[in-house]
């Protein structure tokens, strides 16, 4: 049996068991739960050591459990079982007591699985840093698209190459609405409450739709693909809520799709400077993009690498068992460390790259505007974006007519694409479009990747 | 410095250097080699040591190279080369003289970092054996899926799952020939011809387009994905060369598509024992499945966990840039554990299962036969079908006529799909609809994934 007092795991004495602490026993736990025990052989096989789940740390005894779960492993002192562990799972979610009993764990010697995106995104540094500093493993695969082993790929796989961009569908829940109003046609907040009825989104759905999950996951993946400490302040967030049918119908007529996307970039500015931009938005890419095809709640994450090019890693974001598996990977990952007696080590931190505000991000954009129906509107709207330094790829208008008598009813929309341009310098035209006699509403602006 | 004897590492030494040795300078050595040179702090910042080029061992001094490379670095003294580096990089491909410099690198205590698939599907339990003895990381992820990292996600990442199913386009040759003949229609010779032109197929492109290349990436998955160590010539092998422009008329009529898959799955028989089967085959795919959107020279793996679900990693498989990005993930990996000191390890064999035989493969099929336009055809050759218990789904005809009479021509053809069947009932129905003299030719046979 391995030692769990806060000494550090000796080299040369043969570890045949290691001890297992979980704490929180909810959709993901309780699979947790029932694959350690159920597959224990499999594991030691793997692994090198058994598995031994010593105990599940719950906050109400009395609760409803899966009746394959033994009932003596349960307790609700968490503060003592987080000290008599090897590896201590931590799915309560949340800040605390999530990151105190995680602190407590490392300080024991014990090596940590989490899944805990917010408060990774929240306090990750000081996280990592106490691991760092015990020696002990701090792993997360659980944390970014469910199921799909992303992290490791970044921190290890990649090491060798440079990531210049990373492109996330990391939210089912936002994929699942804009998916459902892309192929029905209807409005968000119908494809909300559809959404609801299926079980794809909770009853209070702010933190998915209003992109605030998905900017803890951007930040993490900001933090790994760049080595460095990315704050979850530092993420620009726009969530869904604002998207409708007649831009998802714009955006079709136009070839594309959107999807709201995590999105963390490196980016040199005019001074040669490096900065990188962490942001979260509904985001146009065209069909034929890779990302494009990812349909219903399922996540997928593109990496553009200078060596490898694209990447796409594609699976399940959530849900008890998918995430069940990233968990036990890093639980596996950690016992081999421990059975081979090497030093934990967390992701490596050498870049000090500096977090750009969404204003100093450059990409496309396509630009709704309902506009009068005049001779010359064109010319005075492409003026404007000329002067601002914005350069407009693709114009369209079309004009409103009356659907029987085809008569013209005195307004138009135009519909832009322009090339890639300045967040601010695209904000600054915006504006001065809106204060134009000649147009009636700017209906949409909506960032273009992939293109 | 660290030391570069046949001892291991010391554990309380701080490395502040490791010496790195290539052996190889081809599209894939000579891109290492560059990055390697060029992008020193960088990876010194990752690893947290220098890494430090000592020498690229090549065949010939005169060849011509990238003038960027430092002349004295080359030499053709391979054998002295491996005795004097902490990792050794090997590119040189085909089974000698790697396999005897592989050895040697191992022997004399260095980590050892490959992309020759060839070598590890003819000999790498050898490899294996010998490296976990020395207790040197042996590293592979070039070697299958170029760029993509697939190896590592399945050895760690899924290593608390159970994996029962990978499906990989793992040959870029085969996947744009294939993809340039569902696109423009073409015959297979034209459609070779066209990417030898383009440079996408070798002068002789045996190795890729019979599937032998994709074989021994099979060997390689099977053995990663299942615990085991699976021998190539357990691997059923069928290239395209056979693929005709009709099958691929006919893939599309059902709304299919034909790729080249390595499979290597885990199969329970009637009596319960479990298997592996590898192979590597022209497989239909409905053209809604992942794998169908992968197009051109690219590659992907798509992977079936009982708890993640289904998984799909996709990028570029091959080019000298793209793969150095592997190999180099690869050699920060053995980099940093060489500075945290712990032994290295190379994956798991902990599951015994056999290798199955293509026979005891259970799939769908997809069966075009000319036959004679006569009545009770259709109904012989469904009794023989089922006589054979081989269940059909789907079984359509479509009979000859004159484009301007209309006149029947005295022949049909049908098209049918099965149930899953194992593939020996299959052949045996397949040779009985042979010999019905009703029957002009089986056209052909493909398996069918993914539906």
């Amino acid at each position: 049996m391995a030692k769990h007092t806060g000494e550090k795991q000796s080299k040369n004495r043969k570890v045949d068991t290691l001890r297992v602490a979980l704490l929180g026993c909810g959709s993901v736990g309780s699979q947790v739960a029932r694959i350690l025990l159920q597959d224990a052989d499999d594991l030691a096989a793997r692994t090198g050591a058994r598995l031994e789940l010593v105990g599940i740390a719950v906050r109400n005894l009395k609760a409803k459990r899966d009746a394959e779960l033994p009932q003596e492993l349960f307790t609700t002192d968490a503060e003592t079982l987080v000290t008599k562990a090897d590896i201590v799972i931590e799915l309560l979610g949340g800040i605390e007591p999530a990151r105190t009993l995680i602190l407590r764990a490392i300080e024991h010697g014990a090596c940590v699985v989490t899944g805990n995106k917010a408060l990774l995104a929240a306090d990750g540094p000081t996280l990592y840093e106490q691991a760092d500093k015990a020696g002990v493993q701090l792993s997360y695969e659980a944390a970014v698209a469910g199921a799909i082993p992303i992290l490791r790929p970044i921190r290890d796989s990649l090491s060798g190459d440079r990531i210049t961009r990373v492109l996330g569908i990391v939210n089912g829940t936002t994929n699942y609405i804009l998916d459902a109003m892309d192929s029905t046609g209807a409005q968000f907040a119908d494809a909300l409450a559809e959404a609801q009825r299926l079980g794809y989104a909770e009853a209070d759905p702010t933190a998915d739709v209003e992109g605030h999950d998905a900017a803890a996951k951007a930040a993490i993946l900001a933090s790994l693909s760049f080595h460095t400490r990315f704050a979850l302040e530092n993420v620009h967030c726009e969530g869904i809520s604002n998207v409708t049918a007649a831009d998802i119908a714009a955006a079709k007529d136009a070839g594309m799709v959107i999807k709201l996307l995590a999105i963390a970039e490196l980016i040199t500015s005019d001074d040669g400077a490096v900065g990188v931009s962490a942001r979260v938005h509904p985001t146009l890419l065209p069909r034929e993009h890779p990302l494009a095809a990812v349909r219903g709640a399922f996540n997928a994450v593109f990496i553009e690498a200078e060596s490898a090019g694209e990447l796409m890693f594609y699976g399940q974001g959530a849900g008890g068992t998918p995430t069940a598996s990233a968990v036990l990977g890093d639980v596996v990952s950690a016992a081999r460390r421990l059975v081979l007696g090497g030093p934990g080590r967390t992701e490596t931190t050498a870049g000090h790259v500096a977090a750009l505000p969404i204003g100093k991000v450059q990409t496309s954009y396509y630009i709704g505007i309902d506009v009068a129906d005049q001779p010359g509107v064109l010319a005075k709207i492409a003026a404007l974006f000329s002067n601002h330094g914005v350069s407009i790829e693709t114009m369209r208008q079309t004009i409103h007519r009356d659907p029987d008598s085809a008569e013209r009813l005195g307004s138009a929309e135009l519909q832009i694409v322009t090339h890639r341009a300045r967040e601010e310098s695209l904000a600054a035209t915006v504006a001065a479009v809106k204060d134009l006699e000649v147009v009636k509403s700017v209906k949409s602006v909506l960032r273009v990747e992939g293109v």
